[in-house]
């Protein structure tokens, strides 16, 4: 009989799995191809496999398999594959029956609607356009909270569903401390003269930026057998299952680290997507444990890979002989500051390793205080500008690079949508660390172009399970510590102090 | 209580619609740009969808809602919207559910993996390895038209899903007369020099040739605003709504005419779709009315606007000019000369206006001939040589360009494949014709390279109609008449008679 079960729970996630990937196919073509004329359907037909994928996964017969199949569960290791399977099916499960299908499909709507007038109120610096759209996601955003009732605090099963075990109690002095180390830094940078980036805005063809960005991921060990890239507005990773692993970017031909970078975030995202088992494909293993484990690999890539000096001492060369014209004159002393210039800024995507993270904590702040009712959202426009004066010491000359630049909020959820990039952070340099403790071999290797240990390590360690364990149990099984903010800094101080004269 | 129902049943359909779009969303990414990586899962999500989209559309309540819908649906007129929603969908639901589940399942599962080895075997020139695959959907063909007992002919049935009102009975004769009134003029040109088509087989580069395509294709009337042109292996339309309806097409760099007139192809299938009337989207009545109508549009595009000294005495010049080197000096006659080359050949869709129907026919012979059991599937090769040695008196280097060479027999059903084809060659001058008849300024308008007397017409006639009448009703509405083999016998002996010396 359990065969039975198991096999019948199989089929039927199956089907949500394709539901579900089918729903990221029309969503990259809404992205990437789809003529201005196919919107309105476009969005209908999500919905409807939205919609379909939910009622497959919440039937009460799933509820009736996981109970029938708890013995067997029982008697297996933890970390088997099937034991993992039923448990984390059984969390998804409990999780999405809590949540009505009608207000799944209002929230949806809601989402989509948002994020239209969205796209349209940003370029016009119109917050009034989109503040009773911004209203009514709170309103979601805390009735959505509110079904899992006895959380300590609103955000906490907001923060759960993107980055599971955390909650405000953790997140917020863990925060304080990084932001209690991260002041000093970043004091010490004011008092001196910022890095000269001129060399990264000169004229960078597009077709050029994209052959040489290709080449990178491709030796970082992104699978074009199993993926691609395609251009995007915003670049991001999507998934139609671990054969097919997409990414997409963007070009500024006059500013080279732009595509460049995001190119190698998005590759690190789809890399540890394209790193799980095959065998868990198709299933709710299928796919990163977290966004805060997610997030730490596309940081690895782009950062503790992409912007080091043992990484460009491999590819400057090469770089400089795809744009001869533009790199010749310039060092790779010269480059490797450019690329690693720290200074405040208004746009949290566009800022450099060390003020990122108070990006993310005034987000975080406002979230917490708009789920708590201590900011209202028509006052929000003029927090986030006394934030940024107080916190980096920039002022938005309007609405668009101050309180529109973030997709999240009118997309989505207001809470749990920020967290997870600073956490990446945080763990991407406890991950590194530990992956060179056990492979001192990794820099030297990268100082040769090839990525191998490094990659067969975070796909031994992190990679090939997908989401059979919890963050907190990956960051554990695989550094041997749970998360602490001690590797980030120890990073932040030694690159940074090398480059600049630290406190 | 009528609104009810009529509200319950269009959801329904909506949802289904939703799925077959999704569906075909998935199949234009398979054919464009999914990796190699992305084939089996990609394999399973579409049966998954095609499965759901089955299930829902043959739910009992569907049928339960057409029973009550009947008496509103007498009350109406029978052109109205509603009326014609209510008897499409109870044709096309009659028909669904005479087919089990299962074997849909099965059939499109074998077609999957049929296409599949068809693809590896016809480059390998390798019969013997399709061989049991061909059988096999032989005996599902059979099986399938078993379903709908009570046929004059076992093709019947099969003929019907794909021209419904047509059967063996009816395009015998029809193709037996019109081979008649062929070939004699086939005959005519084996007496007299073939035309000269070198300054076709030039180097033409692909950017070029595509951006000239798209200025063709936009001056005809194709809506960019809701569509757009990828490459892929084969030429195909396909819509995901009417806002969406898009082309795709292939380059060979030394064949101009390829990509060109398989470009007005297909954006004739798509100014079809693209002239629906808005108001029927997501219903079953979105769509062409039959294959043989369809066809008869994107022959129009091609052959009687597209080939026609009209539209080049505008379109040549420009062409001139975008390949100057090759053309300069390539007369605006010679080049209409070599555009209408008429000459027996091996490949179907290579073929000229002339002898295209003669492969058509060839091939729907063999149709009834397996299905009736007279041939067998391994005699198919050899048979398949004699024929065109006595048809068209040319025979293939061996099955690549022979029984290898077309799609259909290897991923959908024997019988009902080609008919639409030949349908469509003398529909399109029967409904041409009459379109001058109403508009005599098409002519004048073509040769200042406008279209807009010539769609207006189709579209008020024909396309904006979708499916809501059958292809017969959609023939006698427009022209006036049944389908007649005459216009297109009389389109052929002016055009090539003025071309050639005919008997």
């Amino acid at each position: 009989m359990t065969i039975y079960y198991l096999e019948d729970l199989e089929t039927r996630l199956q089907e949500v799995n394709d539901l579900n990937s089918a729903n990221a196919v029309l969503s990259w073509d809404q992205s990437t191809y789809m003529p201005p004329g196919g919107a309105a359907a476009r969005g209908r037909q999500m919905a409807t496999l939205s919609r379909l994928a939910h009622e497959k996964f919440t039937d009460p017969e799933v509820g009736r398999l996981l109970d029938q199949l708890r013995p067997y569960e029982e008697s297996l290791p933890y970390d088997s594959d099937d034991a993992s399977l039923i448990r984390v099916t059984r969390r998804e499960y409990e999780r999405s029956t809590k949540i009505p299908a009608e207000f799944v499909a209002q929230l949806n709507e809601h989402q989509a609607e948002s994020y239209q007038v969205w796209t349209e109120a940003r370029p016009a610096n119109d917050f009034k356009r989109v503040q009773p759209y911004l209203e009514k996601t709170l309103d979601l955003s805390r009735q959505l909270a509110n079904y899992f009732p006895g959380y300590e605090h609103i955000a906490d099963p907001l923060i759960d569903f993107a980055d599971e075990g955390m909650k405000v109690s953790k997140v917020r002095p863990l925060f304080a401390e990084l932001r209690a180390q991260l002041v000093p830094i970043v004091q010490a940078f004011t008092s001196q003269p910022v890095a000269d980036d001129a060399c990264l805005k000169q004229f960078y063809p597009e077709s050029q930026q994209l052959d040489f960005g290709l080449e990178v991921i491709k030796a970082l060990g992104y699978d074009f057998n199993r993926g691609r890239q395609d251009k995007t507005h915003h670049p991001f990773m999507t998934k139609f299952s671990l054969g097919d692993v997409r990414i997409t970017t963007r070009v500024q031909e006059r500013d080279l680290g732009d595509a460049l970078f995001s190119t190698m975030h998005e590759a690190g995202h789809a890399m540890y997507e394209q790193g799980i088992r095959l065998e868990l494909d198709g299933t709710p293993l299928a796919g990163g444990t977290s966004s805060g484990v997610h997030e730490s690999q596309s940081r690895t890539w782009e950062n503790l890979v992409g912007r080091s000096r043992d990484f460009w001492s491999f590819f400057y060369p090469k770089l400089q002989a795809a744009f001869p014209e533009q790199l010749k004159a310039v060092s790779l002393d010269t480059f490797y500051r450019a690329i690693n210039k720290v200074a405040p800024s208004l746009i949290r995507t566009d800022a450099d390793e060390v003020t990122y993270n108070l990006h993310v904590m005034i987000r975080f702040d406002f979230e917490i205080d708009l789920l708590e009712g201590k900011l209202a959202i028509s006052d929000l426009p003029e927090a986030w500008q006394a934030r940024y004066q107080s916190d980096l010491g920039v002022r938005a000359p309007d609405d668009r690079d101050g309180v529109l630049q973030d997709v999240h909020w009118y997309a989505g959820n207001i809470g749990g949508s920020f967290q997870g990039y600073t956490l990446g952070n945080l763990l991407s340099a406890q991950i590194f660390e530990a992956a060179k403790r056990d492979q001192p071999g990794i820099s030297s290797e990268m100082r040769e172009g090839r990525f191998a240990l490094l990659r067969d390590w975070l796909t031994q360690n992190i990679y090939q399970h997908g989401s059979k364990f919890t963050a907190n149990e990956v960051i554990e099984r695989a550094t041997g510590n749970p998360l602490s903010i001690g590797p980030y800094i120890h990073y932040l101080r030694t690159k940074y102090g090398e480059l600049y004269k630290l406190v």
